[in-house]
């Protein structure tokens, strides 16, 4: 019997997958990863993922762990050798149990992030996590890869909506960490440790999340700004008026907007004269558990005192939800919108928010230094420290030329990244695309203690190896 | 030369201490445990704990970290073979930098906790870990055990308190982790492995916090229950009604607020009548944004809804601030006031909120069929699902015959913990204390984890050895 007879014949022919069937869960999502799969096996239980997992290790057989494959760094396709089990928690979609009184829901790996978001609504609660392949990608991903999103100023990263995890081990033992507690000090910390290890420690196949209560209501004020440093001291007045209810602070150039409305041109920047040109802009988003009207009076009263202490240029408030919604639009359509640049250059890092200027002032002079001419595409979470720092061609460059110094523009920031104490992958993760790139950034201690931890956790190197750290 | 003469050598003769002047080092607080150590050594930086560390594997000696030594479950005692060096971290008590923009404090393990509440407050900003040994306990030292506290509804634990650490490994080797980024999914999650770890797999040094505005007001309410299944309705209503300004969730049993009006006659409940005998109170906090006056009204209408639902008997909302230190007061006399119930036996347990009720009834009532006539001293976070549920000997036993049973009451109480899906140990730790318990109630696929990773991080066991994990 071949091995992927004998998998057939432990899950059943219509969740083993071969041949052409595997395409779609081979190649990541933009394209840029192309590997084989000995078979894509889709386990109905976590008993049977422990069953799978007990069988690769039995055969030797790599195993790259897979949720919704929108994940942008590769780190849920496998390489191209065709020896490795791509172990898809598609099957394991159950929402097992909601607990309103605990305010924790118990949510399988499998899950789609949208339907995880609609349980919790379901059940007049609010599950925070929000990013742009929220109809697509899985709760498991999700965790693997400790997703960021819009939400995370006021509620965390993924790893932060997280009580309990249940995980099947690299030897295909069941570790029952489904706890819903959110005290609990007795012992090592492994749901942090598997939560972020893109699935190179185990898997995780199912977490007790927390949830939260539906804000009443929300409110949005686009403000155009002079500099990045009116913007932080901004960022830090609305943090001390709002607390909590600040839910979210983006920083977009002024050449951002221009690009969305030059593409969709219903879309409209919402001021007139000087202030439509400036260079920066931030969109504030506040949530209340009190009214509309109460949102919108304290936005007046924390805006305005910035706009008389001179360090906002103008303001615009949202007046109802369908404003609200425009203004969020225009920030959504950027990602979009850069297609008026042309292709770029993405980078997602993190900078401490009191060096983000002058890093920004740095970086753009190293790289028109080193390419003159570059266009700067900058727009991110400030309030999260995170910008997507993205390099398009300008009028200088042709895209053949921009890929071609590809590589050259990646080093240039991200040791710009480095020096000034940021990270390199701010929250899409490691996976293929910076493997290589850690060990020139990341403390060696840290990556000798990273290694052994792995070693230790999966010392045959079959969960997804290559990822994250090289083999 | 001896191995204390070459420590004198290497860290001067002050900051060797040997005999006597080691007794306030190898006690624990509480005189529960009574240790003893070749020496305390009280290194005065990084390099020093690291050089430390390198000599103490060289020679094989174990090594006990402590900070202001004022942990409940003797996390910081060594053993009585006279063989570890206690590394006293005292002396590493620099706030190192303050960056208010980026809402980040660089500081050392060393630090007294009230010493770093009180340099975010010069900054103009909050810091908000609180517990009652704040005025002696360490940074290093709560981060070692993650403690939990008073503000942990709204801020969380210790561990959601920090963005980077400083590490010295079990080798060590220094790890510089000091990162200040809210964003960085380059990596295992090292940091909160060593939060928590209790010394036991290395030693931190110091961290990077982060910071917060400080609320513009608070306010304080005491309600009057019928039952901890309204606490739990009411609760639920307050984080509907208050948002993240909700900062204090405290359930108190009426006997314990009748102790403490009797140990301290110059305190009172602030109820009359039948409100006065109720079996539960609750005490909320809420740290607002705007202003006193909204705090207020904010209080008044959701409480007077929760009044009007018929599931609060009685409320007090605090007028001013005396009013809310005087609620807070009758709260934190608690402990203290234990002493009118005699010796009591104590549990720092979690429950998921939604199971508290059920899981007081039934510990109650398996109690009381074992040992009829014990009496029953509970209080805690309800919102976090944190209780001190206490034991003491009513007029049914003497002090002598409780703490003969001390150990069956610890073995009921967390049985039933444990059926409840909580946790025996929520905010202090294991340490010796509960380190044997551990294995009773611990996932077995868990356990070996930790195990593994000791191993591992810590290969020779001369980290804090016997704490957390038996040797």
């Amino acid at each position: 019997m071949t091995p992927v007879d004998e998998l057939i014949q432990m899950f059943g022919q219509q969740h083993v997958l071969t041949g052409e069937d595997t395409d779609s869960y081979t190649t990541d999502w933009r394209g840029r990863y192309q590997g084989a799969a000995l078979a894509v096996v889709r386990p109905g239980s976590t008993a049977e993922v422990a069953e799978l997992v007990r069988w690769c290790v039995a055969h030797s057989v790599p195993m790259v762990p897979q949720g919704g494959n929108t994940g942008l760094c590769g780190g849920a396709t496998p390489d191209s050798s065709g020896k490795a089990v791509v172990l898809s928690l598609g099957r394991l979609n159950a929402i097992r149990s909601v607990d309103t009184d605990n305010d924790t829901m118990v949510v399988e790996a499998g899950c789609i992030l949208q339907s995880v978001q609609q349980a919790a609504r379901d059940n007049d609660r609010l599950f925070p996590l929000s990013l742009a392949a929220e109809g697509s990608c899985t709760l498991g991903g999700n965790l693997a890869t400790n997703a960021g999103g819009t939400q995370v100023l006021r509620y965390g990263n993924a790893r932060d909506l997280v009580l309990g995890l249940e995980v099947v081990t690299a030897q295909g033992e069941i570790w029952n960490g489904l706890r819903g507690l959110r005290k609990d000090n007795t012992g090592y910390d492994l749901r942090n440790l598997y939560i972020g290890s893109e699935g190179t420690l185990g898997i995780i196949t199912a977490a007790t999340i927390k949830l939260f209560p539906v804000p009443v209501a929300q409110c949005t004020a686009l403000l155009a700004l002079e500099s990045i440093d009116d913007a932080v001291v901004v960022l830090s007045a609305a943090r001390k008026g709002f607390g909590a209810a600040l839910t979210g602070f983006e920083l977009i150039a002024g050449n951002c907007l221009q690009g969305v409305t030059q593409c969709y041109p219903q879309q409209r920047i919402p001021f007139e004269g000087p202030s439509a040109q400036l260079p920066w802009y931030a969109l504030l988003e506040l949530s209340d558990s009190e009214s509309a009207e109460h949102a919108r009076e304290r936005f007046e009263e924390v805006v305005g005192a910035t706009i008389e202490d001179g360090l906002v240029a103008d303001a615009v408030i949202a007046e109802n939800i369908s404003q609200s919604k425009a203004l969020w639009h225009l920030r959504e359509s950027i990602p979009l919108a850069e297609k008026a640049f042309g292709k770029s250059i993405k980078h997602d890092v993190s900078i401490p928010v009191s060096r983000m200027a002058e890093f920004v002032t740095t970086t753009n002079a190293a790289l028109q230094q080193r390419f003159p001419g570059i266009e700067h595409v900058i727009f991110g979470h400030l309030g999260d420290g995170n910008l997507h720092y993205n390099v398009a061609r300008g009028d200088a460059y042709t895209e053949e030329q921009l890929l071609a110094m590809q590589d050259d523009i990646y080093e240039v920031v991200h040791d710009s990244v480095h020096q000034f104490g940021g990270s390199i992958s701010a929250e899409h993760g490691v996976g293929q695309l910076k493997r290589d790139a850690l060990p020139r950034y990341k403390d060696p201690v840290e990556l000798a203690l990273m290694r052994q931890i792995k070693q230790t956790l999966d010392p045959h190197n079959l969960m997804n190896p290559g990822k994250m750290l090289a083999t």
